[in-house]
């Protein structure tokens, strides 16, 4: 059975498992302060252009998001998100867990538009009674969104702009960044990201990792004791090498953004290939993620075959799935799929 | 340099890294229905001699603690530990953190005691202002427990007495659960423990995996929505493979079994030297966990040849310090270490 | 200067306060237990006309709803309201502070309809990621709502048999309830109320007491424990007959019922003379809160004389504003507001 | 039947019922700023000698302790407190609901002391692993203790001292405040707890109103939005005037002080007559709670005439008790009592 149905349907970068092995019996200690980590570090506040950056690593994506809005909120203060944003619709209430509102905005595409959020903000500001509400404390963006769209550098600039122009630390949710820094499309690099961002993560899990994420703090501003605050949280690895050794390889000779690049090849390849045949698409998505509109009749057939992602009703005979490419999709199952389209 | 510093100092037992290569490219739906998890629940399941056990698989120690118990208890409710139970001191109040309250009762070489959850239990529902405290909700033990001791099935049978005719819950942390079993002095197999606690968890990350615990509900009393609850936590692997690859192995061929016995028979050599030097004993540990009282100038020089865990000032010129051995522990670094004390 | 800022500008009704001086030196236990809370508890139920109705009394309204929301939901649930409940709003995050999402549903004219919330739950269940998301876990109305709207009988009925289809409690915050209920324009009575909720709570803060309300659980469902729940809340006053005595007082009598009425008779006497002044309505409200659109150049010799709310800009010159009247309200003031306008 | 079960049993002292009435139709902005709250915080501020003192009204005890404690640790801190503290034992786990931890020292009659805090916190930093464990953040005093006993100014300046040498924020209960300034026995005064502590409160619930405690914060170090975090806690009055005209009255003329005396003069007689009757004293308490051991069989005959405290189990044939007086107590009941005895 093909599968196109996610980016974690495969293990990890086969680099990664040679490093696992060459390193196993290495003696480290715990909690993150190993070697691996340490070198894993490095490289990655180099490839953001601030070798000041003080980076973690947390092992998945609600994890990271959880951990990072309620560190960097104060108790007064929610987290503004695009009504689609990932902590806004489907973390299972992971933010509110830790007693913290999310404040949403319109969503366009996915993503969020900077003068939403100041109307937002001026709005709160102007209301008489504010201080019987929930203060906008910080602004949560993902790029790649969550329909796989892309942020230009302009807009990113502006939501900057106007998070800082109110004081309000911005964090990208970057789940499968690298797909987005990859892509045929875009302006935006990660230097550009780590300068316009307070806090942003790279995504491990879904780029070629077993888990983890990095997470890089950018202006000096990593909350008090933030170890002890990812213990709290439950989050803190006994073996820190698990994560330090992966984001070491991702980090080594480009292998993150050449994976990540295959993955918009594929990708690409994937969006001819259903262009050719006729399909209408969703949403035009320069990212791995792909969102076509499919007859249900066609979807009885084709699941007999290969997995996807249901997304949504469309209408009563259509359906929107999804595919999605990853650094381990082959130009075969490409090919194969492609007859049976 | 040597290191018995604690028993996470490598990485992973060679077979699991081998499965990970071999099961690298198989394409798995994600967040724990993969098959390798699939297979993982039954076979320790079997091993556990419950066949319908309900088995989940978290990350790390303390994030299964804080899962479990928060979503064991209910609101009214706080945990009882003995005052050094991992949960009580030594968790950055993760358990606090999700609402509940820590109930401590004394510890004897870190064990409780029934009689003394039964005297809490009583002195709690005799006093007329009990509902303005926390109630007792649910029992906490480690076996082995943070000084390496362990319950005889006596003890646990009485504490699991206890906690029934009271309705609590009884919960075993068995984040070193191998070691324990595979002691020279223990009458405790697994299936007693499956049989005498409600819900308990099988160490991964201290015993052979990198990361990963296995919690087994063994009376059909896991949580509504448990997996939502995960989720909620922060603590839901998207890639699910990750601990259920680990864990097939460690459970196919009694592995877990075989290396934990290993790290055993290598504490066992341990103290046998440490004993012939004339060092005093600080506890008398039947696990892998070895606790000396050692002078301090002794220290200063060792220190320059190993790592070991400084666990508290015994008094002016001594030191207690602990030398953990593992699945990854040689014949050859205990002889150097010989040479050295 | 005269004010209809709001139904809370004044004391309490003088019966209350003469019941305060008759009873005070009567030695009574605490925390809820005294005989004027007995007595109150008595009178509601049987206005209710559910004598087995259990009842508490809570010292505000956001205490309330945080009190009760969160110990009726399940940790995996969340609350709907209406993007314009109170809950949803104005509580400064008072309901995710107890780890709990508020899912929003349309507002028309501040009221939820029952579509939305059967589609709302159709939706989650139908989402196959329904998993990683808050499940539904109750519903929460205002009645009157924010904006001073009644729902009709029918309107309640739907949404009741919606929830109790979906298994979902129904929550009424009644802050206002006796202006509701005494409305000229409603077919509600305080029978249907307690026969088609769940629980709700019956307001004395706003009607005429200094502070209190009544929750009533009318399905024999009150949470296990709720004392020590209240406590936990840090709501359980020592002096329980303070809420007491002030209830028992208002449902002596049909007081609370008298009371509202007077307010209603005052609140028709205003629109009638913001209506032949040639005002404009900004919602037609039956009860207490009348909203009105004014000339800002209006409102700026006005705020010289007289104090209201400010609700929210309306255009460049016009501002929506709020006039509430209440128990407390004078014929005489409403007289002099007339030379006012 | 005569009552001395508490010092919560009656109503409030005549003068405030009297101003409840004066005041009742002066029309008052809500949540705190009406003219009486207004009025009260200035009295206090004076009273404490410290004008610049920011004062909030807060309706009870635990609500008081739980929402400082919150609002003033830090994410990774917990609050220092005696084992017998109130917020260590008998608040229903209100302090964890808020994701901290009690860490409790020794009790000596109620009191802790600061070697042992300047103990707690050396020990804490000098372990290893202290960034594994939750921070001391602050220290939980309450004057009187649950006990009765009072702390000598040099006690307090100790404690004191040790909490600021390490930025330790010193709290104060003063839910029995009155009577312990009162007391025939201490050296401590008003002031002088404005200047030792950082936050501190003083009860008004115990001594003479129907509710209130008036939280003091001391050095300017109000938490940032604290009217938002008090809403956010539901313990945000609309009629904010309830607490304000108490304490307005309670702080005129002395009249909280006055009070206070009466009853230590009340609890002063009732220690002679036990005393002379031959009765145990279980504590030498020099405030309004009196702690006797008494034969079990003489408590069957006097519950049959008077209510008392239960306090504890002394031996299998006597209990201790406890009998408080407060400003309500009549000079006619402790002669009544006496012909008990």
């Amino acid at each position: 059975m093909l599968s196109f149905e996610s980016d974690y349907t495969e293990g990890a970068h086969p680099a990664i498992l040679e490093k696992f092995i060459e390193t196993n019996m290495d003696q480290q200690s715990g909690y993150g302060v190993d070697v691996y980590s340490e070198s894993a570090r490095k490289k990655i506040a180099k490839a953001c252009g601030k070798e000041d950056a003080d980076i973690y690593f947390i092992t998945g994506g609600t994890q990271t998001n959880q951990l990072v809005i309620d560190t960097m909120l104060k108790p007064y203060e929610g987290v503004v998100a695009a009504v689609t944003g990932h902590v806004a619709a489907h973390e299972a209430g992971a933010i509110e867990y830790t007693g913290h509102k999310v404040l949403t905005v319109p969503q366009y595409l996915g993503k969020l538009k900077a003068s939403d959020v100041k109307e937002l903000v001026d709005t709160f500001y102007n209301d008489a009674n504010h201080e019987h509400m929930v203060f906008p404390g910080m602004v949560y963006i993902s790029h790649p969104t969550e329909y796989g769209t892309l942020y230009t550098k302009e807009e990113l600039k502006e939501i900057s702009d106007v998070c800082h122009a109110y004081n309000l630390p911005l964090f990208l949710d970057g789940a499968r960044l690298g797909y987005g820094l990859m892509s045929y499309d875009t302006d935006v690099i990660l230097e550009d990201i780590a300068e316009l961002t307070d806090v942003f993560y790279i995504g491990g899990t879904k780029v070629g990792a077993l888990c983890g994420e990095a997470v890089v703090f950018t202006k000096n501003n990593t909350p008090a004791h933030f170890v002890n605050l990812i213990k709290k949280h439950g989050a803190l690895l006994a073996k820190g090498r698990l994560n330090g050794v992966q984001f070491d390889v991702l980090f080594t000779d480009d292998l993150y953004f050449k994976i990540s690049r295959h993955a918009i090849d594929m990708a690409e390849k994937l969006k001819t290939i259903f262009k050719e045949k006729g399909y209408e698409f969703y949403i035009d998505s320069p990212t791995n993620q792909q969102f076509f509109i499919v007859d249900n009749k066609k979807l009885e057939e084709l699941e007999k075959h290969v997995r996807y992602g249901f997304w949504e009703k469309y209408d009563d005979t259509h359906t929107v799935v999804r595919f999605a490419t990853s650094w381990a999709t082959t130009e075969e199952s490409i090919e194969k799929l492609k007859e049976l389209l």
